[in-house]
């Protein structure tokens, strides 16, 4: 059989994938809670390391808990393939997990097939990628670009910090510097993810080429005010945080209006009020703004007028502010000449595919500053994400994941 | 001595409230938490059982958690005095509990001077005023307001229903509905609290008499939109339940300023967002709404209005809205008369005492449906109260118990 008749095994996939899910389902709401660094996490790639050493994969996994799968040579560069495998709290079936689960079925399709790669890939599933400690850890820490400063004062939205989280899990944080790779060892990465919005479902198309990753800056803002009586304090009296915090929230659509493009996104998605007590005017809000563009220029732009909003607001509610940026991911660019490969594979495959930006940020992204990297989409559908109600067809899976084989194909040559 | 020179002891007063104090103190923010129906509330109440015991009143516990010290003849009408021993989360150190430490300090000093009344006095501290569970339950449950039905669907912010919280205290919810005393059997009931606004502090008065007392409308709304990914849902495609909430709070101060007075406050002190991530959209809102004026068809205005605006911004951001009434409390005019007493005695012993509105709500205006009903204020430092900061002036405690002194000395004869 010529190796562009190959095909991955959909029904071999979706088993794979279902077994990943079985870690962190949420019975309640249908979802998966599977967060990075945590024990389920752990339970979760223990389990997909078990799956590759049944495979004969050269299997390990670095000091920032990556689980890496091997085949072909045992010296020499690689052609990088894979995902993430935590979620975002109540997240959805195929968020990351997929584009794993979808590296390992192209290896055991290539193993099927008697293929034996001159170019070693690597089938990656990387860690920590929604950001719970505001960053892309996993993926940073493989192309080095995590401090010793940034693990210490690493700290998620329930205020864990990275140093204890990793601790209680037998994990020592500094090991997280020794999972850089050094220079020229990953010729090309390759990621299937799904779209997470609406634009292939709408347009039709199966398959997602992308061409640029927006940035995302992860603000964390503090209003302070006066905790006091519901009845007694004049309105005009009040130091109301939450006050502040939803007249600042009234100011995003304006401000992206005015400054942003189609491509920016602002979410306010955490969101604490203390004491939180209905009859007292709430004292303190902490939340989290998350921000979003193509362009670093207009992502600058919007983030210096959204702080200046907040510093009037607070100054006019009585409230003091305090500002953290989490963190900041620039947009990024991905490798055009193998955006170029993946539309030519696609054309020759037969497989529609529509060249795209993406609105999420991704292990490609990251890996883009370390070696040429490259991001294919499935649709999802209704766009929906991050969610209980996250789906993709099966029918377009399979496109996708035949076309992440001939790429590994192609690539490892 | 004659009676109106008799004075209350402000040490006495003071170790029997720090006594109250010891239950529910929270040494991170030097507040106290001591809400309705829970253990701490209980132990608390034993306590102040077991000094009134000590002291010789006649003392019992009604269905509703209520707790009397009767002091005088067995029999026969009452002249009741005292507040609540419940606090907010993280409230203050008088709001309520002065006031019942007060009514029982005026009885010790009734008999240290030898004062036996014709008419029986009874020292109340009631339960539940703080509205956890959407109501002021003691003083309600004792003038006979409370229903079967009330009882069944009263639930706390946090999910929780008053009939499982008190069948944890082993408690029986129906029997809330047997602490109704029979009509007549109080002749008077009298309040010290402290004023919780600026105005007696800003007009340097030490006693306040309040004449009227705000209604409180307790709303819970829900607004449910779609939990989604924060970078690739469009902003004029998503259905984001804070953007919702942010904006329907937005609308407050117009909606006041056209249609309220300076009377009318409004109130959102709890939120709660799902899933609460800051990466995802957040798909649910829930949120109290606490609206109060002294005038009832104001509030009703305001209500009504508030509702359409919660309509109109749920349909522009696709969410769906639901509304639910917890409470509602109408505005109150306190006993004229008694108000009239209160004044002149305060007159007669060199007291400078304010005739004023009350913002907050308290339980001489349920009360009040009952029996003639009065209501003293003392000062609050800056105003503040729901929170550790409350605080009032000894030198001012101790005039305003002095009045309440004489007046029961003046009821009970």
């Amino acid at each position: 059989m010529p190796q562009h008749a190959i095909r991955i095994d959909p029904e071999r996939l979706k088993t794979l994938l279902n077994g990943v899910n079985r870690f962190g389902f949420v019975p309640e709401t249908g979802g998966y809670t599977r967060p990075g660094f945590t024990q389920v996490d752990l339970e979760c790639r223990d389990w997909f390391e078990a799956q590759m050493r049944a495979d004969d994969l050269q299997v390990w996994r670095d000091g920032a808990l990556n689980l890496f799968g091997r085949y072909g040579p045992e010296d020499g560069p690689c052609v990088m393939a894979g995902s993430h495998l935590d979620t975002v709290v109540n997240g959805g079936a195929f968020d990351g997990a997929l584009g794993a689960c979808v590296a390992l079925e192209c290896v055991r399709t290539m193993k099927d097939a008697g293929i034996t790669p001159r170019t070693a890939i690597e089938v990656a599933a990387t860690s920590e990628e929604e950001g719970r400690f505001g960053g892309m850890l996993g993926s940073q820490a493989i192309s080095g670009a995590i401090t010793p400063a940034w693990i210490e004062q690493a700290i998620d939205a329930d205020g864990i910090r990275l140093r204890d989280a990793m601790n209680s899990l037998g994990l020592e944080p500094m090991d997280i510097l020794k999972a850089a790779r050094p220079a020229g060892s990953i010729n090309a990465f390759l990621e299937l993810h799904i779209e997470q919005g609406p634009v292939l479902e709408a347009e039709e198309f199966p398959i997602g080429i992308a061409e640029e990753v927006s940035g995302v800056c992860y603000l964390e803002l503090e209003l302070t005010g006066i905790a006091n009586h519901s009845g007694t304090t004049p309105m005009h009296l009040r130091a109301d945080a939450f006050a502040g915090l939803s007249e600042l929230a009234g100011t995003i659509p304006d401000l992206i209006q005015m400054h942003g493009t189609d491509q920016s996104r602002f979410t306010i998605g955490h969101v604490e009020l203390s004491p939180n007590h209905p009859h007292t005017i709430p004292g303190r809000a902490v939340f989290s703004v998350i921000l979003r563009d193509t362009s670093e220029e207009i992502m600058v732009g919007l983030k210096s007028r959204f702080l200046e909003s907040a510093d009037i607001v607070a100054n006019r509610h009585r409230l003091k502010l305090n500002k953290t940026e989490r963190s900041w991911l620039s947009p990024v660019s991905l490798d055009s000449e193998l955006a170029d490969k993946l539309a030519s594979l696609a054309e020759r495959n037969e497989l529609p595919a529509r060249r795209m930006p993406s609105g999420a940020g991704h292990d490609a992204q990251t890996m883009q500053s370390f070696c040429p990297s490259g991001l294919i989409f499935v649709p999802s559908r209704a766009g929906i994400s991050h969610a209980p109600e996250e789906h993709s067809d099966w029918s377009d899976i399979e496109k996708g994941a035949n076309l992440m084989l001939q790429a590994l194909l192609d690539l490892s040559g």
